[in-house]
């Protein structure tokens, strides 16, 4: 195994601030009878984006300001499969002038550690021009600073 | 509107057995901001699967029978849009020698008729040989019974 | 198998009017290894609605009718698995004031006969109120004549 | 922006090794109209097996061999859209004992620099077991030694 992978371990849940759970559906598992690498991320944005759509700091349809994904990073430690309801933790680790670094855990439901973890980072771009913004809407840095 | 269309009208909770809630994702909405026909589809497989391995009457990995798809069908009568929990409802309408007709409803989490349905049909096949098993075994045909 | 779904019977390559290659991706098998039936919709939708893209008659982003989905209809009669690349068939059976009738197959490369073929309906609605137009955009209605 | 994300630069084309066509769904566009971050993902997955299938280095089933990620990665530059067609770029950067590091780009059809970059890592583990096999298949490691 690569260095990098090797030196990823898996975190405890005392890393997140938040959870959210996540039904898994039949086409999660691939054929090997696990989930796929790919929808570990569908995960992730789910749970960014709910959170923040649920605190107020996001409106899809006429919110001004929208989240651009510009890194995505995941490693895997071990297998979960449909059917099983997962736990995506969330917490912020980097709030700058236009960007979100978001870190996520995925647990399932009676595990202490990750089975995977990642991190996305969202750079905060106005929704017409698609150019970054300035500073991040205040009531985004709010909720974004009750996940550090 | 075609004539088959507009003979399609929503239904009532009391139409479907039981229930299963399934949580959206971001990516089930698509560039129209609402959840694609394509996945209510996703959900029908979860919700009929997850209740044939909750009750025993499937193990995707080591079950010598399993349900091959030969006909999907779906009506939508309203839109739903992540992020929302779900609520689709199953029922069985026909249990054949080794095919059965499955019924979904989807819900909106307060609402008291379908805003989508449709059916499936499945062919119980062996694993092995992929040919129509000439009964369907005991115990899926009581977990199934319970559904009519 | 139920009398609806003997009926149904594989399609020739005669019976559509214009075809388009779509290359399969990982993660369209599911535990059985084979494409998963919730796929055939997204090559559907992705048949369709290149086609009305590539011929001028629809417009995404800025469009002011868009095509919603109200029923959908697939019957499955031999599997497919990736990789491998697969051709959808498309024809127009029916265009009413406000709605269109598309058919559907998906034929194996070297196939005469569809492996799976369906339907969906389209209501076209103002992309802002989602109230079916009173008549189809006239640059819609001949790119839909090219497919009856 | 991050300092990690400010660090990633868009590749050439002339860093891989090899390419292959993907054609973009309908679904493959999110809630803002592009493609969305995970889509990528799908085409990594698809790109890698394809190319180790097509090349016999892998037998989804029947190989005693399969392929396990366990780290994934990937960087973003500029968006993507349905419809078009993609092509993504494959070079291997490290063969381990049992483990291999995959780089991919994802390319606009005329352009030169990749849309995204990422990469993932394979450990080649027993079917049966899972666990990592002592020493790579030599078909596999002939394949993977062409796209250094």
């Amino acid at each position: 195994m690569t260095s990098s992978a090797s030196r990823a371990q898996a975190l405890n849940r005392s890393a997140f601030r938040c959870f959210r759970d996540i039904s898994t559906r039949w086409m999660d598992n691939d054929a090997y009878g696990h989930v796929n690498n790919v929808v570990y991320y569908q995960w992730f944005d789910t749970a960014v984006n709910a959170h923040l759509i649920d605190n107020g700091a996001l409106d899809i349809h006429h919110g001004e300001t929208i989240g651009l994904v510009v890194e995505t990073h995941c490693n895997y430690f071990s297998p979960l499969a449909f059917p099983q309801t997962v736990q995506v933790g969330l917490r912020v680790a980097r709030i700058g002038s236009s960007s979100v670094r978001y870190e996520l855990g995925v647990f399932a439901q009676a595990d202490e550690w990750t089975a995977a973890h990642g991190h996305f980072i969202h750079v905060y771009v106005d929704k017409a021009t698609r150019r970054p913004v300035s500073q991040l809407p205040d009531v985004l840095k709010q909720v974004l600073e009750q996940l550090t």
